[in-house]
């Protein structure tokens, strides 16, 4: 980058708020996304302000550099990953909860604000903000450009159905706000859904109105193992449409589940013989302001549970419970130390896993891989950590299995959305008249291109 | 229009199927928007599929002709009002549920469904589809154009929020699907969110997936008579944090009711004293799968509003519930009958409802006019029947009440629509950047501007 632009950029942000050349960390080089190379960009710039943000987007714009924005790096698709001619800019310092409205019940957050933190900020309100997509250290900001889901998704939906504003500055310059403090409006398009999940490729975010729920007092978490996994997937539609309202609806293989409870060192006091017979477990999560009425439920969802076909039924205790949850939300991190070489999160129609998952094993096996999991049942997003070593053949098992998906009613991703990692084959499965509606709608928000040029259209 | 190009038109349709010239019905003419003139399109046509309309829009395209699609005609906003020189297309033969498909807890209907034809269909099944936006015979098509709300908008959300995927054709006559039978996708930008609430300007919708919730089987509904708006207004923040997550929260102020009471004859056993005392009245529905639970919810429900300053509150019976939930719905014609010039839906932030009605009524006051209402308390949605003969005063008044609004954070309409009837209010209001933006998004999917040109953001 040219020195001139560097000396420009500095005079927005200032000279400790821009990095550049070699001053730049290896850090925000990479997300998470395990088949994405680090790639350092030119510049690094920590702006304080929406203001800030066009400054640096203006003079982007001027010089037709590539730009990037990062919240906390978590992502698994490589949408953070920066150009080597571009512009990363993060958003460590835009990281406030600038309020929580309680009568509105809404939160006004900066995109840096972790997950953490505005947990811990609604806590104090009563309320809180149900969008847990696992990573609690992820920011709010990359949750918006991912369309962050996560386990309470089943009850609560996943970002799109939790963010009611926006501020973002578009990459000509303007500030704009989209939606507001109100759960409806039928006055023009809505921006705020189209920049939801578009992976920084329309607008940069700087400030993020999200819905809050009152925060329930009793909830208790039931473990279900069950000797076949055709079972767990029939059982799902079940629980749904019992009423029960879980807010945690997850199936876990009986190898994904020794991974985690093995890495977690977590005892759920299964004896080996029924840890031997089961092929799946499901995970059921209910909640109640009122104690006897989640009672109640548990009752009714254990009895619901064995009539389904589960061998057994425990209530975890509330220290058990959490630990499962964390560990289930960790199942990437167990995955990738188990040296998985992708991770992929295809969600099809509920009904439809059991046939999905049937066939991602046999397209796994033909292919001499492993495909091993668990995932969202009650979404129908199932996330399968492959195992393949050979990038060729990998590919192809991907495409295969993405084919698959796509063609029984689903898409590539629920959740972790498309990004670099993915982008390929997004670009040869999707209908060609939707990719050019697609790239013109790229096009009037950004005619020259600069926002996160390879991730999700792109053509590289 | 052209002859030539009538007769390609009903080559496509059938000679039945094409009404041109002196053949087209007054019916088609307008919508229910009050101050939209009746405006005859040079054609209509009734397609039967999505090639038909496809195959039409390629004509339409090849001659410019502006295009408009109709679904019951229900709408506020003008929206399907066709041009004199366009043609209409009406959905009244792509009227069928395609599909409720129990496990995945969805339905898949043609837009010209009825949302009375989908209740019955969904009832069978032990489920609903939960936006009723109060008139039963509009059309899940026209809801989507408008992205329409209503009263149980409170716990289940607007259209938005309850459809999952469609089917539409773009104006360049391509057939796209969006979405699908899944609750959350990643994949590229959500097209579906873009194409609702568009108000049939970027493309025409042929097919909508919906989503379903269990039917619950318990329901009662309480109305509480407050001696002060106010009271109210503060009530409802504290409502909705209780957790008893209402189904229906409204607001009636003593006018609207006393005209709705007496349009349907309705008696709510109310003692002329206390109406007299009365300054609005809060309507609260709750439901629940269980009867008990429901009952312990009422107890709770009726403490709450009687801490919250009610001066009594009374359960309905389910007749009284069921003719006064109708009533409500109806306001909208209680209003025309009652003479009124307009009716508008500004949405605020629910904390601001006091201060915008204050707003309203003196800026009423001081035209000489009057605005009197109820709302979708829950939401913030405050409708108003206006009533200023004078047009030109009325519009100035109207720009104020919509100015105040915005200023609160609000926007012109929660539900409605903008459609012909707000436009010049909108694209005067709203930030010229977002405005440019909207078009460009439009231009994208529409390069010849053939649909619905008048609407939204027409220059007209």
């Amino acid at each position: 980058m040219d020195d001139a632009v560097v000396a420009r950029l500095t005079g927005i942000v200032g000279a400790q708020n821009l990095l550049s050349g070699d001053a730049v960390p290896e850090d925000y080089a990479r997300d998470e996304a395990l088949t994405c190379e680090p790639r350092k960009a030119a510049a690094v710039a920590k702006p304080a302000s929406a203001r800030e943000v066009s400054a640096l987007l203006a003079i982007a714009a001027e010089h037709c550099l590539p730009v990037t924005a990062r919240g906390s790096g978590s992502g698994l698709s490589g949408a953070a990953r920066p150009r080597e001619d571009g512009l990363l800019i993060s958003f460590e310092r835009m990281n406030s909860v600038l309020e929580v409205d309680v009568a509105n019940q809404v939160a006004v957050v900066q995109p840096g604000v972790t997950l953490a933190e505005l947990d811990q900020k609604t806590a104090a309100a009563g309320l809180a903000y149900t969008v847990y997509p696992g990573e609690l250290s992820a920011s709010v900001g990359g949750n918006v450009g991912t369309n962050a889901g996560g386990m309470r998704a089943v009850k609560y939906g996943v970002t799109r159905n939790n963010v009611l504003g926006l501020e973002a500055v578009l990459p000509t310059g303007e500030i704009i706000r989209t939606g507001g403090k109100t759960s409806k409006i039928s006055s023009g398009y809505d921006l705020t859904q189209l920049i939801i999940g578009s992976e920084g490729t329309l607008a940069v975010v700087t400030e993020v109105t999200v819905k809050l729920y009152p925060r329930l007092k009793h909830s208790s978490t039931l473990l279900a193992p069950f000797g076949d996994l055709d079972q767990v997937m029939a059982a799902v539609p079940e629980i749904i449409a019992s009423g029960l309202t879980p807010n945690i609806l997850e199936y876990i293989d009986n190898l994904t589940m020794a991974a985690i409870t093995h890495t977690e060192k977590l005892s759920l006091g299964i004896s080996d013989e029924l840890r031997d017979a089961t092929q799946a477990y499901l995970v059921v999560g209910l909640e109640n302001r009122d104690g006897d009425r989640l009672e109640g439920d548990l009752l009714r969802a254990a009895e619901l549970l064995s009539n389904l076909g589960a061998s057994d039924v425990f209530v975890l205790d509330g220290g058990s419970a959490r630990k499962l949850v964390e560990a289930r939300e960790k199942a990437f991190w167990t995955a990738k130390a188990a040296g998985a070489d992708d991770v992929i999160d295809v969600v099809v129609p509920r009904s439809e896993m059991p046939g999905f998952l049937a066939r991602a094993r046999k397209l796994a096996a033909a292919a001499e891989a492993g495909a091993v999991g668990c995932g969202h049942a009650g979404d129908g997003n199932v996330h399968l950590a492959i195992f393949c070593k050979d990038p060729e053949k990998r590919n192809k098992l991907l495409r295969d299995i993405f084919f698959a998906g796509i063609a029984m009613g689903g898409a590539i991703s629920g959740e972790h959305g498309i990004g670099q990692a993915k982008k390929n084959h997004f670009l040869a499965l999707e209908d060609p008249a939707k990719v050019a509606l697609l790239r013109r709608i790229k096009q009037a928000f950004d005619p020259k291109g600069i926002l996160n040029p390879d991730v999700l259209l792109g053509a590289s």
